[in-house]
């Protein structure tokens, strides 16, 4: 792995953000430049950025962004008006915690900073790039501390992924991926199975970009053909992310998460979550509290220029799925692996 | 639901073959004139026609418009010609069962008709007619069998199907779709939740095509959203139809009908496996034996013109899966609805 394949999916740079188009991955590997809060929401809200990690860094910048935008030196109205781009940004994806939590932690920083505005604005850049660098230090370590719970049967192993819990997810790295990368320095994965992830096809389109990067061998196939690839002994170990984990351990992921959990306890495959503790919601008991995103139909009826359905038909696109704690063998974290039932022990250590 | 709304895939009209153009929709509705058994043969083999009872009705249609192109009176020498025929129409679509079944019986009547090499003509005809309302008598007697099996609660019923067991597929009617369309007539559907049906998309395009025709209310999910669908209890039962069935009742069905059968078991689901007895294979003892054909991986990687994923990744494009018995409710055909391990009964009545 060469460090010029490593993908970063938000850079700062000097005075503005970069993010790596995800919309016209695979094909183009291009960056949008992003100079204010406005252009940020957009972005978040399109998916030009996303994955719940990333989005939090990229919601930092654009909260730094709007800081900028603010034409005051008087404090509380300086605060009044980051609070109104809090809410903007806020309003973008509705199940990202990880969105809530970057604003939330910019917002405390800013009324906890003593000092001018544009001491505040200066701090604010300084935490923005610290939830960066942190993020992408949080990824490496769930990618290693994934290796302590892989199968150490076969020696090379096949993991299943669903969606895109990589690089392009997080400031770097990855989380899910990032357990995939670690075992293949590691000398541990043998393949990737990436589930090509429908609607949006973030599995055909951004994993199976990742893995080609950096050389891992993937084999892309249809939501639909992972129960019957575990069937056929294919698939060792599920890994995928996570957008939002409840306090008992339930998770909130991409669509197709829970089907994918089911068939593997159908088959005795080992289900790992690889998430930060910051994915972690300790406000909701249950995964039955976390509300679900309904977006488009159109991202079912269409693919690329292609309508694929008769007029008069209706759909549903719910953006993601609850797997219940009971189907997951252990949630991988920066602080270890744990079985759902434990991750209240990360709060009773105050690690989160 | 008006009789023009019906839809025929295959249609004899006077001296020529009318056939819905599958390929074209669902954006385009439109019929194929066939008038020569060439023309049949490259229909069949251009999937204008598919589905295998609709692919047996074309042939046998196919057979007797070769016959009448045959210039003979001498009777050894037509049933020669028809042979070459035959034996251009079976090379068609070399894995379709019903094709074979189909030019059989048409060659079986052509050699035990005694008469005339017009009257065979006429009689071949009137065989070719036969198949083609035996076959939409059977898939009525399936759907109103589905009645007796159905839940009795609630009232009206939301039934999740996959692919296209429809109209389409057979000479009208449709198995698994025949079973919606007769509690559709008895005012015990509310509305059909249709998989997209990855990699080929039969159920967005096939399946909510014929719910539209018809004015029955069609969902259109992705695969990977049926279980979450059933966990919020939005589905009252599954219907979907088979490709093959095993003695001991294993089923052989499109891509993704086992991992929806786990998930309809994980929420007390009812799956139904509906089909001619003619799909039963006795001589399968179980779905192991069943042969998976492996397709193109272009269907998995392409949609209309878009390449969905980047160079250098590997494909598993499997076409279809086994659904073991245990996870089917019953089997219904046009002789009753019964449970898996009761298909031997239809042997012990010769019935198969």
């Amino acid at each position: 792995m060469s460090i010029t394949n490593q993908v970063y999916p938000v850079i700062w740079n000097q005075d503005r953000v970069l993010l790596i188009d995800q919309n016209r991955l695979p094909n183009e590997y291009t960056f949008v430049e992003i100079t204010c809060s406005e252009d940020m929401g957009q972005a978040i809200k399109t998916m030009i950025v996303r994955g719940a990690p990333a989005i939090g860094v990229a919601a930092a910048y654009g909260m730094y962004l709007g800081a900028t935008e603010i034409q005051t030196e008087n404090r509380d109205e300086f605060l009044t008006k980051l609070e109104q781009i809090a809410q903007m940004l806020r309003q973008t994806r509705p199940t990202a915690v990880n969105l809530f939590w970057a604003i939330a932690r910019m917002m405390r920083t800013a009324y906890e900073s003593i000092g001018t505005v544009a001491e505040i604005k200066a701090i604010l850049l300084k935490t923005a790039q610290t939830i960066n660098s942190e993020d992408l230090q949080t990824c490496q370590a769930i990618g290693d501390n994934g290796l302590k719970v892989l199968p150490s049967n076969p020696d090379k192993l096949t993991i299943l992924t669903h969606c895109n819990a990589g690089a392009l997810a997080t400031a770097g790295y990855g989380t899910a991926l990032g357990v995939v990368r670690s075992a293949w320095r590691e000398g541990r994965l043998m393949r990737v199975f990436a589930d090509e992830t429908r609607p949006r096809l973030q599995g055909a389109k951004l994993t199976a970009w990742e893995c080609v990067q950096e050389g891992i061998p993937v084999t892309v196939i249809t939501d639909s053909m992972a129960a019957h690839c575990m069937k056929q002994g294919l698939i060792h170990a599920v890994v995928v992310g996570a957008d939002r984990i409840a306090a008992n351990g339930d998770v909130a992921n991409k669509i197709g998460t829970y089907s994918l959990a089911l068939v593997a306890k159908a088959h005795n495959v080992p289900f790992f979550v690889a998430a930060p503790l910051s994915t972690i919601d300790f406000e909701l008991s249950s995964g039955e509290e976390i509300p679900i995103e309904e977006r488009d139909p159109a991202e079912i009826y269409k693919v690329g220029d292609t309508i694929l359905t008769p007029a008069g038909v209706d759909f549903y696109n719910p953006a993601f799925d609850v797997t219940p704690a009971e189907l997951i063998s252990a949630i991988i974290t920066e602080h270890g692996a744990v079985a759902p039932a434990e991750l209240k022990h990360f709060r009773e250590k105050q690690l989160v």
